[in-house]
């Protein structure tokens, strides 16, 4: 399902390239290839080694870069990043990178995650005379390791990322190197590529794919990478904790060509789609997926159930930004909004409809409505994945917990919301079946959302903060 | 397939809905629903009895209407249009509904199709003094019907519509009627639908699914329908012939969700897959379709070859009008353009691609390439459609017959050029088997690009005009 | 005093130049000197001897030509136009050169001035069976010339103005041929110049100054001037009246550099201002000028009066399109709009006040009263020209007879109204002693507007025409 | 003359209001009438006393502000800012007011003027670990205020200023005051005034004028103004030295009804004609000016000297940002730029010229050329100013010692250079007799451009600093 309706969002994309000619342009196509993780700023600094320039602004990729002009950002590194946010206005001086220029050296830095002790940290900043110009998260890590006149170094980015309590992935850049980071749970994904004799950071796998790179390796959880002329270094500025990916990004964020810790998350919603229909079947003569997210999932539950999947729901791909709202009074009388039913498939039909996910039900609700109105005799829907019954502190902009459907109502109370002739969900252990290939260490899950098992908490850090 | 990057490309979608009080609101999304057939320009006339207004603009519907104000657009009767077009700047004036006002009344026109003798008859009106401000077919018929100061009415209609040659649907729009012709061999859709009591026109009937209206018929080849304050009225300007709907509007133009003649698009999609699946199955390990238009028939592929769907190939749905396309380098260092291969899912895997149609084969043999790229061991191209061997002259931007790989190379040659393990195209029977119901008159099919049989032409006209 | 506020506006100035290798950037500069004449719009149409290309916008000529490519506008042939108007939305269609093409040949018009039964041939050419696409006069003039499928020629060209009754000056252009008409009794001004070889035509003579040319002649009352690479002939498509020059091109519509029919405008009003001291001299300490059409002849009062001249109104140089004009109860507060009071000059001064001309009344009063608010102790209103009493058919956009101020009161009631403690305008003939340099058939000015006396009449052309 | 092409600039315009609520309506055109002294950059911040919120943006005050909303603008209190600049992309994080926000409270800051010291301080400032986000003088004031975390305060804000070294004018804003400052010898202008009973600062006097405000005082060399809702205040953060207020205010920069420093721009400008007149006569039949800025001092030569003031050369109005420049090519051939001569008064005349300075030496002789070229038969340059010879460290982008002609060249040679018959500086004694009333403390002006008698010097001042 569409995110901008139900009102998940996930904050940002990063990427990074060290060594190659075209640094820039690679960049923004790896970017491009991320754009589903931030639509709303997107930019790119680069250095020739001497010096780092940037271009960013608000909107799509694209449209950031329309006016950019390549041959003014030469040199064979650069960094780039796409951004989610909720502000209007104000989002300019965030998008990111930020870029600081010092009489010593300047810094940039690219940021997905979330800190949870930001807010304390950034007071404690400004108790000493600093001054931040943005709401980012990222300026107040610029600022930590700078503090007290530092030059930028493993040292002293390691000491300021232990100061900070969250799921983060960063890349920052100087004009000697390139630094990597992910948090000691590893919640979010950061994966290592090359192409040629250059290196490449990415959020996600498929940007590797898009530019023609091949994917070497996973950063680790607590990982510090430091990448130069003289090739890759790993250090680890903290110790590595079971590995905690968010489970969300294989039920939704992450697209279907990427691998998220080593694992394809199309053949994952494939699998979950298959698990789903051992574990939740139903009398019905079509299997049919909201699009895009619950495609894949679709069609592995019309594989193991033997139905035929059908197309039964269009998205409309012209539906951007500048797209009218139809009124309430409009969209009473059927006038439709970013998807529509085929109603020559579904006329007279028992249909089960696959969605990812439901937040706060409504778009859910919506679709079983035009779904019946389009003449399906039963709708059964079956979510592939476990209900969200608490918020994130990680990086997800999810609803509260008072919007959250499945946090006040049973699974019969929500079928009833809804209009669905039955509703099922998969199961925590069918999720894990799905998704993870065994119990290692390195291959656990943030379920947070859905078990309420915080990975991370923020007294918990600043204790061992302290301790350190 | 893409149709950008085929060259194959339509033109235009018309729209038009007589007593509604949202007339130009509805048109608005009606046209968007048919964005898919015209991208380049977009407008909308509105007409309150006593005046018509009109918007307009290049770009797509939201582009055009971001500015809008809808409150000056006040009506309860409204004509619109999207169009495809490759000229540059001159566009802006082709743009239509073309208004025209004179001091006894206006009259605005939208037009789908092409007029095959438009040039003679612009000169013939040139030489009688006329001055003609556009180079759109549709400004000839509005000069026609003018022609000796006529009024606008069914009689000067069906007379103007006489002298033209070609393939067209026509909504003309006076302060106090509406029109609606057919070619009298039916090559263009058109199709009528109610909203309460008004009455609504268009293209496609996905049209009337977005803005919540019901189907209730297709024009007929030769007819002239009039809408007004007393109800619609049929005639016929010219003799209906058999009719020739455009095959490819099932093949790869019309969106899944429409009926084109009463037939659903993804069903006859599907059928053309399974039908094809019989006529040329391969042995390999899954099917896989080339986004967007194709992915209807790679199912039912597999649903009847009995292999695995999977989606091996993603379509970057942020790949707009300002996307820079990669450099030659940087396409043959790996860079991706709109589609991905999901190596997750092709390494290693026998293929069955299954795309819609093949014009140049550049693209094909592209999409080939990426795909042994990403691992696959065999590629076996199924082309659901029969081969495009000639021109077509009724309205589709088709490459010129130098260009058509079919028309100068066996299937052992395409194959070989665009690098396949095999490749096997639908039958000209098994397009019909697919698509007809029955072999009544009203059910035929225009397949001139495929088999060279064309309909209409233009001497045979000249003749049946005179004798008219 | 400022056009926009009074309201009364010239419509357009013309240009054109044959044979210069840089004709559309000589164009351009010509149009710009003109801007005074139209800020509405702007365009050029440049020829190369096969082909009319175009380029044209609303906006001014800097705005339409900023994304202009001038490489793409080659030829040693262009015409152009600044457009004045009111209209909004339409106004982009009517914006000049219209550029008309045939499959015979093309052509190009610009036009300055009023054509008075433009309905009327409107209403006759519709009735013919043609279309005409724009509300502008000059469309008229091109359906006239081509009717009946005629080519453009001295004599086509010749027909078709005598059936015009009005103002104009027009530039025509074919692949061929330039051509240059002046109404009969030459109210619109319309100068010829050279530039090495080249020739050039322009409505006021600031344009060959511009861009370097020399002037020549004027062209005549009912001549019509053909231009082509055999040089210039001319012909007269009507027989010379005497001249009758809108009075108005010396009062404020042209610029001081400019000379019309002879006559320096910075000049003649510098003549105004000392007629004017003569006939109505004032006791006062200082004399000032209402910027910028009347500075000239406030020089002339104070050298005349033995006054000293002083800078006491300034005008924001900054004022545009864009500026934010105060509320009701900002400028009741005291906030400015384009003027300012000097106040460090006028405070304790007794003033007289030099404008060029009242309309409606409402700007003099703002600006007496703004003077009084600075401290003057008396403000003596003296205006350099008679009093406008009747509305003006020939292309000056002024109010109607019940907004003049001078139509509905005596030169006391207005000196009350105005808050002036004297007013006094010039007389008639203290105008054509200061513009007129003697009685001869050349140097007649059309003063319509103020004495009631108009030159053409349309009932009396139509009369002339039946028995042409 | 016009100073972008002398290559003299100022920076910046400052302007703030307390206590009207109208207040961000009143700063736009406050700034609006500043415009010429700023227009790469504008901005706006208001405060309703519990938030600071700012709009700002590259180009003219009216582009910057077109799309803003005032109604979002709301508050009895505001500062801005108009900012001139030479650099090209980077200058949007440049443009004033400077919002700095903390969790304790906001701070905006607007600057007028130049900091000698201030790479030093900026060195110092990165050396704590504070990072500066931009190059601008008065971020580095944000920062020396914060410094430790302090508030801002009248202590932390002198502390502050007494480490800068320079010129310069300040207003800051936080939600509880507004502060305005000036530096110790009262280089730059600054004055208060009062509308109701609303305080405004600003930078000239005809901001008061715009808005109808009433001027009360200047602000004094070194005094440091507190305003909030208890009125006015009055502190020195440093001991006043004699007022050294630039000459090239009067000469050039202010506009002409503004007072600076109690004195009349244009009664000045009138004074230095006048004196100019006696001190250099020439023999010769007219006395015109450089438009716009010499126009004053051409009136008061022509007065002195009893012959008639003529408008010799034009300046066009609409020559903004976005006009094409001639090329060499054309310009040779006669295309004008800004200004044109005035054919028809100049030719066969002995000509005065009068222009406020001359920089570089090319503008002068480009005129002299055109004024040549259209039949003077003598040109008479006379300069209403002491020749410039040294560069400017206090805010007036000035070309450096090598471009500038008089310091280099003599008298005679710089007659023969810019091709005048004769030429003649108004001397230094001239210009003081011309400006200051008296000799007082206050009366004094920065001549150092002229005397290379600078009134600040970096060392000095740092001596100062460390005794303070």
């Amino acid at each position: 399902m569409l995110a901008e309706i139900k009102g998940i969002n996930e904050e940002c994309g990063v990427f990074g390239i060290w060594g190659h000619e075209k640094a820039a342009e690679l960049t923004y196509y790896g970017l491009h290839s991320m754009q589903h993780r931030g639509q709303e700023g997107a930019g790119v600094v680069v250095s020739d080694g001497e010096e780092l320039k940037g271009h960013k602004g608000l909107g799509l990729v694209n449209d950031v870069f329309k006016s950019a002009k390549f041959d003014q950002l030469q040199g064979p590194v650069a960094i780039g990043h796409v951004r989610y946010s909720t502000q209007g206005e104000k989002a300019a001086e965030n998008v990111q990178p930020l870029l600081f220029r010092a009489q010593t050296g300047s810094m940039a830095l690219a940021h997905n995650g979330n800190i949870m002790n930001a807010f304390k940290l950034r007071g404690q900043l400004e108790e000493q005379g600093s001054i931040l110009q943005t709401t980012s998260d990222t300026e107040v890590l610029a600022h930590l390791i700078k503090r007290d006149g530092n030059s930028v170094s493993e040292g002293t980015i390691g000491h300021a990322l232990n100061q900070m309590v969250g799921a983060y992935s960063y890349i920052i850049l100087t004009e000697e190197k390139m630094y990597a980071a992910l948090d000691p749970s590893g919640i979010r994904p950061l994966s290592i590529g090359m192409i040629g004799d250059a290196y490449v950071v990415a959020s996600e796998t498929c940007a590797f794919d898009q530019i023609g790179a091949t994917f070497i390796r996973d950063v680790l959880p607590g990982e510090l990478i430091t990448i130069d002329d003289n090739g890759l270094r790993s250090t680890h500025f903290a110790e590595q904790k079971q590995r905690k990916l968010c489970a969300m990004e294989y039920v939704y964020l992450s697209r279907p060509d990427s691998n998220i810790n080593y694992v394809n998350v199309h053949a994952s919603r494939k699998q979950m789609g298959k698990v789903l229909a051992n574990e939740a079947p139903a009398d019905a003569d079509i299997v049919i997926g909201v699009p895009d997210s619950s495609i894949s999932a679709a069609i592995g539950f019309a594989e193991e159930s033997g139905l035929p999947y059908e197309m039964g729901i269009l998205k409309n791909r012209y539906v951007g930004r500048t797209f009218i709202q139809p009124s309430q009074e409009l969209r009473e009388q059927g006038v439709k909004m970013k998807l529509s039913p085929v109603r020559g498939i579904i006329e007279g039909k028992r249909v089960i409809m696959i969605d990812d996910s439901i937040v706060r039900g409504t778009t859910c609700k919506r679709i079983v409505k035009m779904l019946k109105a389009a003449g399906a005799k039963e709708v059964h829907v079956r979510i592939a994945s476990p209900a969200i019954q608490n918020p994130c502190y990680y990086g997800i902009d999810m609803s509260t917990r008072e919007e959250l459907i499945a946090a006040n109502h049973t699974i019969e109370e929500i079928a009833e919301i809804i209009g669905g002739d039955s509703l099922a969900y998969l199961t925590e252990e069918g999720l894990e079946k799905a998704v993870l290939a065994d119990d290692s260490f390195n291959q656990g899950m943030c379920t947070a959302c859905m078990t309420g098992k915080y990975p991370v908490k923020e007294e918990e850090k600043e204790i061992s903060y302290t301790s350190y």
